[in-house]
């Protein structure tokens, strides 16, 4: 066990520690000497401490901040986006509610990390960019869990910090950030992190090979929710064909997989763009047979996002569960009970088997809305793996990463998903 | 019982016979007397004959034409189009013998309508439309469901028979068409229907209103398989906008509810346009409260399309009844058993559970993957009703129907979908 002391200490010495792989050793940063040690009753001598210098906090942009630049752009007036909205039977000073909330927990978070003698950078979601992330050594994501999402996007090495701050708990689950409590006490937790009274989390993330034909490798950044389906599709006719018509599969051909500068924390879903049209593609899980499926789309996930889009694919109802076990007790006349609580034990134990830890090595494969039939086989529709290949027979489908970041995946599109361990996510787990 | 004599009447009066809604009565039409009957084992003049005078034959475009045009567009030869096809792991040969096969089934179908002095049009999809429906007394879709689904979209009667022929039976469903020994046979389904060894199935089809803002009335056609997801998008707003910004909401208020001019044969589906983005509404069944929903979208669909999407957005797999059952059987300790053949029962009837019948005049509504949390809530997964009114609260969303036909469905917009007598399908059920 290792013990920082006071010792002024490069930064680059304190992060070679931490990247000695000993995760019972948890190095800590110190504060420039050049900078005043404001009122602190942290002790970074202390066993675990986690004392950041350069914190960038990148923000969320609200639905109110969004309507005032999507109307602004249109030329209407405040008074007109208050009627427009009323109209569509939202309210303007809801969403304004709503944004001052967060604006307010925002200026919290940072007023908190200035005391602590902290070199802050308030960063909107748009200008948040791989320059920012080399600049800090933690990155709070300061919104909801989206936000979360694309700030982990950027964050490509295992070693750097990220912290989620749930701006808007009324709102927003929250499920990647802090407990609720800290977004109106964050110095506590700032404490906290400082004693070490925490632990590490790396949570796993999924990496992505591609090759074959019928693939655009230049990514696609959904995370601005501004970008409609239109803009989504436009920017991937003008990174592929520069004013070519519509022979997007005809433009690259890479015969060796190549590796995509992304990760997964949540998910990877591949399918038709269009919600309505079914998805065609071929499948091999951990190295096994192909097999010719059809079905509404694929959903490969890790750990952290066995809570998120997998578990929503796969959860069953109570309505679902009654269901099934009324037909199970009339075809074998055994007293299975069919009262309330019962049901809602059954459907909760399946539910929670859906879920694993964010640290587990595997990824876990769900196929949703199987169509099977003369022409289409199916031999399970989920299960854990190491590795899922699967190759698009697809019109006008994607690849999306956390439901923000896409890739083409046409015809002859060949996906490689897997694990690595510098794939991890260091993030911080606080007791309630 | 009317019996139809051979003297000559009208058509006219013939139609107004079979509108009378006396559905034991059949009515017969006639070749006019300046056409030559040829050969023919009918009898005009049998109980319930169905001899008609003039059939529209709308043929799909197969895969081989479709790729044919598409690479044409682009100034590839055949040559060109073959190794581009290898390439991507398809098959030219395959797509036209396909192709092949089709059109060979086309020519049968078409020759033997001829050879019973019925005037025939073959008519391509692309080239289908109201004129055509105004022209045929029958329409006989040949291709698979799909083609079915367009043709019926644009039959807005209760009593212009539409009959579909399978002509690809190894690659199609053909759900919605004749039993596949009849694509081959052909002859002998026209004598049936001619000796009335048939009956009339009038498969029930849902309406659409349509009020409030963010809507585009203007219906967008996606039956064209061609029609990739940006031109769907770039159509809506040029229809819409006129070269205008982003601003399709602000364009249309519709203060009193509007019918659209379309049928649902299979299902409405209601959801965001991207498939990675979760889905905002409130929806109110058979008047009852307002519930806000979070979701991956809103299927509700007729008995015709309990068989079709709705049917495997359902449907589970003998993999999740197994972990249901399994869950129960540890919870009791009852004898609950877990082989194979028990639980494809037990799967099995719960997924026959999920079809009814298509003239059945209730609709059934499902959820797709609904999101329950702090902030939504969810009463019932799914149910039949008579009536569903959705409220959108989406950024980007469609109400599609039966796969192909799209309107934008934003935030403000409230649809109410319902079902009436006049919007049956006239189709024909023949024996196998």
């Amino acid at each position: 066990m290792v013990v920082c002391s006071l010792v002024r200490m490069s930064r680059r010495s304190a992060v070679n520690l931490l990247s000695l792989g000993n995760r019972a050793v948890v190095g800590a940063l110190y504060g420039s000497p050049l900078r005043t040690l404001h009122t602190s009753v942290c002790d970074p001598s202390s066993k675990g401490a986690f004392k950041p210098e350069r914190v960038a906090v990148v923000t969320k942009t609200t639905r109110y901040e969004f309507e005032q630049q999507r109307y602004r752009y249109a030329g209407l007036s405040s008074e007109d986006l208050k009627q427009l909205l009323a109209m569509k039977g939202s309210s303007y000073s809801g969403l304004l509610e709503r944004h001052n909330i967060h604006t307010h927990n925002v200026e919290h978070i940072v007023r908190s990390l200035r005391s602590e003698g902290i070199d802050v950078r308030v960063v909107k979601r748009g200008e948040y960019d791989e320059e920012v992330v080399r600049w800090a050594d933690t990155i709070i994501s300061a919104g909801g869990d989206g936000t979360m999402l694309l700030v982990a996007s950027k964050v490509l090495s295992n070693d750097k910090p990220v912290v989620g701050v749930n701006t808007d708990p009324e709102r927003s689950e929250g499920h990647l950030c802090l407990p609720v409590r800290y977004t109106r006490a964050f110095p506590e937790a700032l404490q906290k992190l400082c004693r070490g009274e925490f632990r590490w989390l790396w949570r796993q993330r999924i990496r992505l090979h591609l090759e074959g034909t019928g693939i655009n490798p230049t990514l696609l950044d959904l995370h601005e929710q501004q970008l409609s389906l239109e803009q989504h599709c436009q920017a991937h006719r003008i990174t592929t064909m520069d004013g070519q018509p519509e022979t997007g599969s005809l433009h690259q051909s890479v015969p060796k997989p190549s590796l995509l500068p992304v990760r997964s924390l949540n998910e990877i879903f591949i399918g038709e763009s269009l919600s309505s049209r079914a998805s065609y593609y071929e499948i091999s899980v951990d190295d096994g047979p192909w097999e010719k499926q059809k079905s509404s789309g694929l959903s490969i996930c890790t750990g952290t996002g066995s809570k998120a889009w997998s578990y929503n694919i796969n959860k069953l109802t109570e309505q679902t569960v009654e269901e099934v076990l009324k037909i199970g007790k009339s075809l074998t006349a055994l007293e299975i009970p069919l009262n309330r609580e019962f049901i809602d034990k059954v459907t909760d134990e399946y539910n929670e088997s859906l879920v694993f830890a964010p640290d587990d090595r595997r990824l876990f494969y769900s196929i949703r809305e199987p169509i099977v039939n003369r022409v289409f086989s199916n031999s399970r529709q989920r299960g854990f793996a190491s590795r899922v290949c699967v190759r698009s027979r697809c019109w006008d489908a994607c690849m999306v990463v956390d439901g923000g970041t896409s890739f083409e995946f046409n015809d002859g599109a060949i996906a490689t998903i897997s694990m690595s361990e510098e794939d991890q996510l260091r993030t911080v787990v606080l007791e309630n």
